[in-house]
């Protein structure tokens, strides 16, 4: 079978795109929130494009939206391709949704061509992975696998204050599948899964290329409530080598993880360290004044598990011995920790090999890729350039690079060894 | 002339300390506060002493107290020993009094050893050095010498809210002079200035030493709204060479700046600097981005203008080369810039000369004694060792330590070239 020719359907794309810009802009932004009105919207969009591709359509028991080619073999373990359909308040046009319409445009090509597949391909349109409207991630995706925790229920929508479950219940969906953690998906059923998402970083501007394949979604090692307590004295009567500075102590630690960040990087390893809060106790410092006390926080995202707990372990070494040499006491905390999601290696390898230019990247932020990854589902990600970032309305891709990322998808599936 | 056995009388430094402690106390702290009643029991005491000790005492139109020892030539330039008699709230017995003390311990070891000498000395009771009550140091000493802004006459005492002008006016005193900028002093009549005062900071306590001469009372140069603009991202999203982080460049630019310091340091220079105040926006950092956005201060002293000036300007230059390195901007934004006052050589070789272990360091606080300096009169200055800081209630001045540096002054006078 050759892709040489085959192309993603980039007419139904512009379509889709611009129903769903128009069903749910809101002010600037998009708005498709979690579960509410937004997102139903663009539900519907696909599933009727759907319909008008003769596919499968159903929904779950929580609202996620299954599209799905029918292939030779209905028992055999299929292939799923999704992303989510909600957005963040004031939210773009793409983030989530352009990994759905990706689906949509392969399958519409495979069905103009008539191409026929040995297993189902299924277009998954996950609900409610952002945590803007209910403060969790992943509800469709985790509640699909049975993973949520029950607890999440009350949790109130952000907006409106309405629980997850009166909200899921007003919506026609089932909250006993959260409440008994029913699994709607066998994940020994599915052979692999398949994301295509917009950068969110600014990467691929950088590097002008148009798409990227994603070698795993950073974990994290967070510490959220690292402290720095010195003693406050006047900024002139003291000398160095008498003081307890707490600023300097933590500039001195801030510094060293920079250099260790440095190191690993020069030795290949996947790595960013971010300090995003750090303040002086507003009440109690001044201009003239050595500070007493530091607040701030240690975030380490890596794809490698190991390096984060290399980096975490350093973070503690460092601070007691520079604690010691400043006269001060770190207190780093407790750490809150994500495993990272490892993308597989041989859809990874086949990903490259769709693109002209084959470039890898860690994907710093989460995605529902993390959950099939995290069930065992062998899962591949691909990128698309993006400017601005996401999260806001100023998201910018165009069709051009979605083109060559859903192709690559689509050059994917039809060489894919198993299919 | 010996002054081999002569001794301070610190059987009268014990009863003022007493009677000032008696007097004062406020709770656990003590209260002398700037024209109030606390400042004034202060003088009082002080005033009842003089007279016990038979010395002229007279009060000037804004309040301070001269206690004088008449010389052989009552029209030859005359010597000062002086220090306030004011405290921060909930401040210690000895910041600022130990000073007045010291003096009358002094003249009353002269009159008792019946030692007359060239020219008048004077203990001045200083006012209102402090500016925990009106927002303004200096008022005794700047205003005797006619140095201050007559604006300063409607600043609100802090606690009460009565401007200085009323609480001159009902203490009996004359703002006239303020608002003329009347000089009751004639800088050009005092021979040289002296003043003890408890150490600050806590360099003696760790050098072991008794008492301290003053080399100068650091300048500073302050950025008092330094801030640094990056952009905010995604903590996961943004490698290294993408970022704009806001933190990650502060603390580049603040660690520089130990390295400066350490430098200057090591080559012999007096210095200081200090960053007391550093946060990232509150309203818009989160532990899982990059800080777009961070205030903070640079106090850098020293006795030194030279030394402070290349500091300030390194750390401009820095900030150009750093900001461009890290893709953000630093906008140091103006100094608020004082100028160091330098102690007269022969009186710091003097004072030296009087200790059985001389010691010199730099002042980093400020003193009366830096006005009396730029108004181009030679001064000396003495530390005695003081435990826990100064400006609160817990400071520990032994009498021995306090016999020793008051014994240094004393064997000045006596030995002093020009009396």
């Amino acid at each position: 079978m050759s892709s040489e020719r085959l192309q993603p359907d980039l007419k139904l794309a512009a379509s889709l795109f611009d129903s769903l810009r128009e069903a749910t802009r809101r002010g600037s932004g998009i708005v498709r929130d979690s579960y509410g009105d937004g997102e139903q919207a663009a539900h519907d969009i696909m599933s009727t494009a759907a319909q008008g591709l003769d596919l499968e359509v159903s929904v779950d028991a929580i609202g996620n939206l299954m599209m799905t080619l029918a292939g030779r073999d209905r028992r055999a373990p299929f292939i799923v391709i999704g992303s989510h359909l909600d957005s963040v308040p004031q939210g773009g046009n793409y983030d989530g949704a352009a990994g759905v319409v990706a689906g949509l445009c392969a399958l519409s090509a495979f069905r103009q061509a008539r191409i026929r597949f040995d297993c189902d391909i299924t277009v998954m349109g996950i609900r409610a992975e952002e945590s803007a409207w209910f403060d969790i991630a992943y509800l469709g995706s985790g509640g699909a696998f049975g993973l949520l925790d029950p607890a999440c229920l009350s949790i109130p929508r952000s907006d409106n204050g309405r629980t997850l479950e009166a909200t899921l219940v007003e919506r026609g969906f089932d909250p006993r599948v959260i409440r008994e953690r029913k699994r709607l998906l066998d994940p020994a059923r599915i052979k692999s899964y398949l994301e295509l998402h917009i950068e969110q970083g600014p990467t691929l501007v950088a590097e002008q290329l148009p798409a990227a394949v994603v070698t795993g979604i950073r974990g994290c090692i967070r510490f959220r409530n690292a402290r720095c307590i010195g003693r406050y004295a006047h900024s002139g009567a003291v000398n160095r080598e008498h003081r307890h500075d707490a600023v300097a102590a933590t500039v001195a630690l801030l510094h060293h993880l920079e250099t260790v960040w440095l190191k690993e990087q020069q030795a290949g390893a996947d790595l960013v360290i971010t300090s995003g809060e750090l303040y002086t106790n507003p009440s109690l410092h001044g201009p003239s004044k050595i500070a007493g006390e530091t607040h701030f926080v240690i975030d380490v995202r890596s794809v490698s598990i190991a390096t984060m707990q290399a980096v975490a372990a350093e973070a503690r070494r460092a601070a007691a011995r520079i604690g010691d040499e400043y006269r001060v006491a770190f207190d780093l905390g407790a750490t809150s920790d994500s495993p990272p999601a490892v993308m597989d290696e041989r859809l990874r390898a086949g990903l490259r090999a769709q693109l002209a230019r084959p470039f890898e990247m860690a994907s710093g932020a989460g995605h529902d890729a993390a959950v099939f990854a995290k069930m065992g589902v062998p899962t591949g990600m691909i990128f698309v350039r993006n400017e601005h970032g996401s999260h806001n309305a100023d998201e910018a891709m165009t069709l051009e690079d979605f083109g060559i990322a859903t192709g690559a998808l689509l050059g994917l599936l039809v060489n894919f060894p198993l299919t």
